[in-house]
């Protein structure tokens, strides 16, 4: 994989990512996979459309007694730590033990680690059934790892854990040990509606769905959140307005859009 | 009732629909009926706004140390599947006790019965209690019923269970075993929405709260949520802009907009 | 405090509310309070929203094993009743003593006592914890404080409870027992938006966060919501587009606005 030409310590142009995630979001759309996803209750319609808006088809039941039946019939799991009371933890156990038996990729979205030891606790516990990628900003990957959230401690991380890091923020970083690929697409509107970062995991879901390369698939969807922010802000006038705008964006994204928008840092 | 000059098979012309959904949707806004919702997280908020923009007042409690006083206040009741836990069959089974005492219509959204077999069997459960209405899509129909959704498949299970059958898709059929009546109207987006489909249940209730003959509600209702998805269509970029827009549509649409969009197959 | 010149039995010229709203605004803004949201489902990503598109940052976990670590790192909670079950009511018992021994504001928003007795009576037991506003509407008064809401009577509740009563209608009453305030600022849409009070509510706790004086933060929300609800309507087309209009309007509201804007009755 050689370095871009337009920056350093990746390992992907911008033209590589464009590719990449334009291949991603045709199968997508060609295949329209289930997502399951157990997220919290403030996140559940927004991440439901944005999936629906990108072309995968959401389900989100929290109950034990159906949660297996529902992942063993979708393509990808989503496990959102906005969750965690008893019975949900027994359902996220079910779960993820369901997506192992059918081989099916999950993803973890350590909501709020920063601000509760029990939570960051639990984070560590599902750490250990490996997700295949985990989606977080710069305070969580903090108190998850307990490193500062550079390039390097990103990396060391995701090569220890054997997962793929996503690390979301003004710029974003995608590592999973041996590779580095970054995504400076995005808005700062997109800080100010809420279960973004929670849509935007469920995003790399639905890309897992449909792309067996973790890394891939996570570099994939950052970049198609990223620019359907840029495309969403074209338009707003506030963040209730870029809300209703980015679910257009992930609906008209196209390959031409990702090439001539892709950014690098 | 005389079969329609301009389709086949159905007991309800274009403007007959339309003339009962309008004195349908005047009553329903003189009189502001309560709608008790039992419905699932991802879909209260759009649920609660579809019923306020169309003129109805909705509640959502789920609690069953007081859903009986919510029942026993309201003009009709929803009780959507897509809620599953203990806690809430438990809630259910009061709401649906406090409707039969109260002598309110219930509607029944029998969300996702073709994903889970728990599900489906809690499902024959409520068929057994006689709700008024049961709105659903092709898929669960067939998981509901063991048949393939054809007119006369419909129209059988709607006559034995005696209730109505609201059965949306491309088009939409209503069956009461006595009488059929279609409605072509509707737009593609709408399945890019979450909780459409849901919002369409809470609508059947809104409608049965002042509309006796359930099969004139459930008809109106679809015909109202159909019209109102074509009038979001026209202004709408996408599934973000389309969501909202509905909820423009159900506040704006009035006789004129019916009879002249209304369309039956 | 003198009466103003443009209005009978208020403490507050419609300068007075203006100014000290933009003071609390900017304060909000410089800030970025955190604010813990007890609220139910139907209300909590529009509240979540509202929230952040004024400039505050929300958090929403109801779990009794973590509340209280997030509320000790917040600066303000809301406690709304649509949330009632006992393992809700745990949690709210936790995060109220958690705010005690931080020394933060609180808000109780008692919503639809006037629906079922078990409620009203949970709501007696709150406003035993001295809460520092309650933000609730006239038939919310009435089952609460056993009086028609007048301004005598809501002065009277609020003296003796020793809080601020915050009553919201066509025109809005802030009373602490000692000082009246009224805001006439509003459009009728705001009826239409599920959750639009209970997001009221949330941005009371907001201005407490940042204003120590809790008659001057619950005007100040009243005035800012009132306005930002004023600035919304000039743009809808019904209550879908006015509930994404408010979000704007909340992040751009200013002070001159608020001065050209703010009337009083």
């Amino acid at each position: 994989m050689h370095k871009s030409a337009d920056s350093a310590g990746v390992d992907f142009s911008r033209e590589q990512l464009a590719s990449q995630a334009a291949a991603v979001l045709a199968r997508l759309r060609a295949t329209q996979p289930r997502v399951h996803c157990i997220t919290n209750s403030v996140a559940q319609n927004f991440t439901a459309n944005a999936l629906l808006a990108l072309g995968a088809v959401p389900s989100m039941t929290l109950s034990g007694e159906e949660i297996g039946a529902f992942v063993s019939r979708s393509n990808a799991l989503l496990v959102n730590l906005g969750t965690f009371d008893r019975e949900r933890r027994e359902a996220t156990a079910i779960a993820i033990d369901a997506a192992a038996q059918s081989g099916l990729p999950w993803v973890l979205d350590p909501v709020f680690v920063d601000r509760a030891e029990r939570r960051c606790a639990y984070a560590h516990d599902l750490m250990a059934l490996a997700p295949h990628a985990v989606r977080l900003n710069a305070a969580e990957f903090t108190a998850l790892s307990g490193d500062a959230p550079s390039r390097a401690a990103v990396a060391s991380y995701a090569r220890e854990r054997g997962t793929v890091i996503g690390l979301t923020g003004a710029s974003d970083l995608i590592a999973d040990g041996a590779r580095m690929a970054s995504v400076a697409n995005g808005h700062p509107l997109m800080a100010r509606v809420t279960a973004m970062g929670c849509a935007a995991s469920s995003i790399v879901a639905a890309c897992l769905a449909v792309e067996p390369d973790a890394h891939v698939a996570t570099s994939s969807a950052m970049l198609i959140v990223g620019v359907a922010g840029e495309m969403a802000a074209d338009d707003a006038k506030g963040p209730g307005s870029f809300a209703v705008a980015i679910l257009d964006a992930l609906y008209t994204i196209d390959t031409q859009t990702l090439a001539a928008r892709a950014r690098i840092i």
